[in-house]
């Protein structure tokens, strides 16, 4: 099968209370690409700017993603910066610079538009609905989101919602556009808007997935040294569906599965700051997490 | 095997958005030995006043619960007054009147002495302590506490802490005992105080349960009508150590299996005011629960 994932190249400036990390690599398409291209050979489609290290196309490359999607502009890449507070839950955004994403107008290649899947990673409803209308039929389309556009742009994300198969949200976010503080009630109130499938990322907690007749869950692995939390659950969505382009599969068995190396991936991403901890890992590690994660919940 | 548990008949207002209960029955004990009286026959160590309902006692006995150990005094019992809101998990006390609660000094019956396992429920440390002086040599100590005594009595509590094997407590309140805001870490760092095994209650989260060398969890159940969250973390305790009084054994893997029927012990117990819904449950709905949470995780 095939999987397009569409999101930002971002540069990040990183701040915990240990260390300061400046531009260093980040947005979602670089930890879902990375993510996926464990289990399938991603293609990705972002812009970059001028400042975007060439180096890191090049490993993408060496990963096996495919990077004709990938535009470059005159300008800045864009940048982000946040802060995390000793407890690593607490992000504040000191910063948001969207240079050459200002104008981001994602164009699926030719050879794109007949992807089984399409990962509509976090950005403005209106591009994610754009992207949509490009592709042809997907088999499988997932979106994912942020506080911002449910915030501002409440109609727009709800148009796009009725249209895809899977959404990640976090929790807070889907009792947010659900208007229900209960996340059970909250997560069924979505099924009922289009998605036969969402995925509750709850940090610490693990991840919820609610589709139309079965509740799954996962538990995060206990990790005792979060360096840096960014890209968690970009690297979740990558896992997740990358796992499924690979196996070629939507049942329910594999749904599951799917999820557990979603977290798997996001278990290594926190490991250290920026891609680095997930740009280069075994197949062995990867399926010793696995198990890890099995462990965790076996009785 | 036995099992006595110690802690607090009380009665319960209780103020959810939809409605007001007023003096039902409440208190950890209350919880605890219902859920325990599935699986074994608890010894029950507490204090009522005159106006606690005999037909209650009348209950617990009819449940196989020993109640040899609650002591009837002149004055009104233990009464909590909470409200909760819209989010189940934000409950503010609004009325804790002690009653005779207030000069308990709970006394273990000569043959409740010899208990293979002693749950000291959540009641002031320095009682805990002087219960845990009067058992000639459990096999198992289990205890739980709140916030108040971590806040009031950290000492006492600390002490207590070094001669348990099983610690319950919430996220929270792991968090504050081990001033540590990483749960992995401050569970580890509280392994170092004492006890063997600790379970984090996470509410919504499911539990956590930390040991010298593993990790296992469980997912809380998917309930879409939590009426009332009151009693929770003690059904959770008391079907946790009755199921392993029941199988006679501390094995890692009858310590996971005794999670999952404390899981479900509390799922039960949520979905009703007070002891409404624990009270009258048949093994087949609690097996079939039990499996229930085994389809949550399995993959």
């Amino acid at each position: 099968m095939s999987l397009v994932i569409v999101g930002s190249l971002a540069l990040d400036t990183i701040e915990t209370p240990k260390e300061r990390k400046e531009r260093i690599i980040g947005g979602s398409c670089s930890y879902a690409a990375l993510a996926a291209s464990y289990f399938t050979n991603p293609k990705i489609v972002a812009v970059i700017g001028e400042d975007f290290p060439a180096g890191i196309i090049d490993l993408f490359k060496q990963k096996g993603i495919d990077t004709r999607g990938v535009t470059k502009e005159y300008g800045k890449t864009f940048h982000w910066e946040g802060r995390y507070g000793s407890d690593p839950n607490q992000r504040t955004t000191i910063k948001t610079e969207l240079n050459v994403f200002k104008d981001f107008k994602p164009r699926l290649p030719k050879d794109y538009c007949n992807t089984d899947i399409l990962f509509l990673g976090n950005i403005d409803p209106d591009l994610q609905k754009d992207i949509l209308s490009q592709a042809r039929s997907p088999k499988l389309v997932a979106m994912d989101t942020i506080n911002l556009w449910i915030e501002n742009k409440p109609n727009s994300l709800l148009k796009v919602l009725e249209q895809v198969d899977v959404f990640f949200a976090n929790d807070e976010e889907v009792k947010l556009i659900a208007d229900e503080v209960n996340l059970i009630k909250a997560g069924n109130k979505l099924l009922k808007k289009g998605p036969s499938l969402m995925i509750i990322k709850k940090g610490e907690h693990g991840a919820l997935l609610m589709g139309k007749d079965f509740v799954f869950g996962t538990l995060a692995y206990p990790c005792e040294n979060v360096i840096d939390p960014t890209g968690a659950g970009d690297s979740f969505g990558g896992g997740f569906l990358g796992y499924l382009d690979k196996v070629n599969s939507f049942k329910e068995a594999d749904i599951r599965k799917a999820a557990v190396y979603g977290s798997v991936m996001a278990s290594f991403t926190i490991e250290d700051f920026s891609i680095e901890r997930i740009k280069s890992l075994g197949a062995e590690e990867i399926d010793s997490r696995f198990n890890e994660f099995k462990k965790l919940v076996t009785f």
